[in-house]
C-alpha cells in the first residue's frame, strides 16, 4: 500500500472523536498524559482560524489514520517565521505506509504558503524508526534539546 | 571572578555596537553569516516592545560581555507558551566566569513573570564546553532537531 | 448605593452560566444575534491565557452584574499597543451605580500594565445614557467610523 | 482622470522618502507631529513581514500619490478577525481622483485573503470631504469613539 490512497486536510469541528483517539495514542507513545481540559483546550485552539497553532489528518477512505500539528514563530535569524512541526502521530497498525511523509509533506506546504523559511521538528534521539524516515525526508541538524521546566 | 559582578539588563537603543559586535562572534562561532539587512531587522525587532523577540546583555563596568535572545510560542501540551532561548554568546575571554547561568538565569525570570511554561534551547551536540554548563542548569531532553530549508 | 461594594475580576472558567446571561442581555441590546458556536468560541478565547480577548466580571456579593472584554492592537502612531474595550454591559436593574465605570477602570489598569498607550471604545451615537458617562470618564475623539461587511 | 492609471502596491524598503513625504502631510492634516523615533519605528513594523501593520501606495506612474495602513485583530462577535484601516491619506493635488477609493479597495482585497471579516476606520465628524467618498463605499455605523490617553 502507498501514501496515494491518503488525504491530508485540516482538522474540522466534527473530527474531535477521531482526533483524540490518536491524540490519546501518542501521549501514551510519549509515556505521558495531560489533564482533559488541556485536551479541550488544544482542540479549541487547533480549530480556532485566529490561534497559532494548527493540526492537519490524514485520511484513509474514511478512517483518519494519523495527525499533525503545528505553529509559526519569528527567529532572530531569519526575515520569515520558522514552522515548527510539534506533533506527529501515525496509526501502529498503518505505519511504514507513507502517512507520516505525507502528513510532513504537508506542513511543509502550508509553511511555504504561510509564507515561513522552514519547517524542523524533534524527535527522541533514540527513536530509530521515525529517524529512519526523517533521515530521507530532512537534514538532522547536530542539535539537541535543553529544556527547564516547569517554571 | 564571580558573576557577582555581572548586571544583566533588557537591550535598549544605545547598545546597537556592543550588541552587533557579539552578534557577528556568535554568527562566525556558528561558521554562518547573515546579510546586513536581517542584522537591521533583528535589531529592530529586539527594540520594538510589540515584537517577540526580546534581547538581554550582560554588562561587566561599562562593558557588554554576553547576549542572549528570546521569543514566546504556544504548545498543544501547556496552557501556558514556551519561552525558546534561540541565541546566547558569551566574549571569548569571558567563559567559564557564570556569565552564561546568570544570562539564563535572567531568561528564566523573564519567561516565569512573562508567564510561560519552560525555558528550552538547543545546542550543537559537540559542543562540549556549553554542554558542561546546560547539563548543571537544565535537563538534556533526549530530543534531537530536523529541519527542512530552505522551503 | 455606589460601586464601593463592587469587586471586579478576571473571567474564569467557572463564570460560563453568569457571563452567558450578561452576553445575551448585552446581545439583545444591540438588537443582535450570534450563533451558539461563536458564542462558545469566544468563551474559549477569554478563558485562553495565549489569546488575545481579556474579560472582566463586576461582582456584588456573589452576583454577577456587569462585564467587559478588551483587547490589544499594534498602531502606527505610537511604540506602545491599543487597548480596544470592545464590549461593556451592566445588568438594567443596576445601573447608574458605578458598575460600568469600575469596569472600565479595571480595564485601563490592565492596559497600564500590558502596558498599552490608550484605552479606547465605541460606543452609538444616540446611546446617550452611556454617552453620559463616557463624556465624564473619557474624551469623545470626535470620530465616527465605517466598515464594509461582510467581505 | 480617473483611477485605471493608479496602480496600488506593497510599501517596500524603496519607497522610505515617498512614503515619508505623505506619511509626514497625513499627520499635519491632523494637526499631529509624531517624533522621529516613531516614524522609524513605524517605517520598520510597515517592513517587517511578521509584524501586524501593513501599507499600500497609489502610484501614478513613477509617483507616490497615495498611502493606507492596515491590520488586523481579533474580535469577541465573529470567527475571523476585523481589518482596522488606520491610515489613509492622498495627495492634496491628486483628490477625487479615484485613489482614496481603489486604496480602500485594496485593503478589502487584502482582508479579504487574509481572511477577515471586515473592514472598518475612523473618521473625523466634520470631515465632509472624506465622509461624501465614504457613504459611497461604506456604511456608517452609527458609532462614534471615546479615549482615554496616555494612560
Amino acid at each position: 500500500m502507498t501514501r496515494e490512497n491518503i488525504t491530508i486536510r485540516p482538522i474540522t469541528t466534527e473530527d474531535r472523536g477521531a482526533w483524540e483517539r490518536l491524540w490519546q495514542a501518542y501521549l501514551v507513545f510519549y509515556k505521558s498524559s495531560i489533564e482533559a481540559d488541556q485536551t479541550d483546550r488544544t482542540w479549541q485552539r487547533l480549530n480556532d482560524v485566529e490561534f497559532n497553532l494548527h493540526g492537519l489528518l490524514a485520511i484513509d477512505g474514511d478512517e483518519v489514520v494519523g495527525m499533525t500539528h503545528y505553529l509559526f514563530h519569528p527567529s532572530s535569524w531569519t526575515d520569515l517565521p520558522y514552522c515548527y512541526l510539534q506533533d506527529l502521530y501515525v496509526d501502529e497498525p498503518r505505519r511504514s505506509q507513507g502517512i507520516a511523509r505525507a502528513l510532513i509533506d504537508a506542513v511543509v506546504q502550508a509553511a511555504r504558503s504561510h509564507p515561513a523559511q522552514r519547517v524542523y521538528w524533534l524527535t527522541q534521539e533514540d527513536n530509530s524508526t521515525a529517524r529512519l524516515l526523517y533521515d530521507k525526508v530532512a537534514s538532522p541538524t547536530g542539535f539537541v534539546q535543553y529544556r527547564i521546566a516547569p517554571l
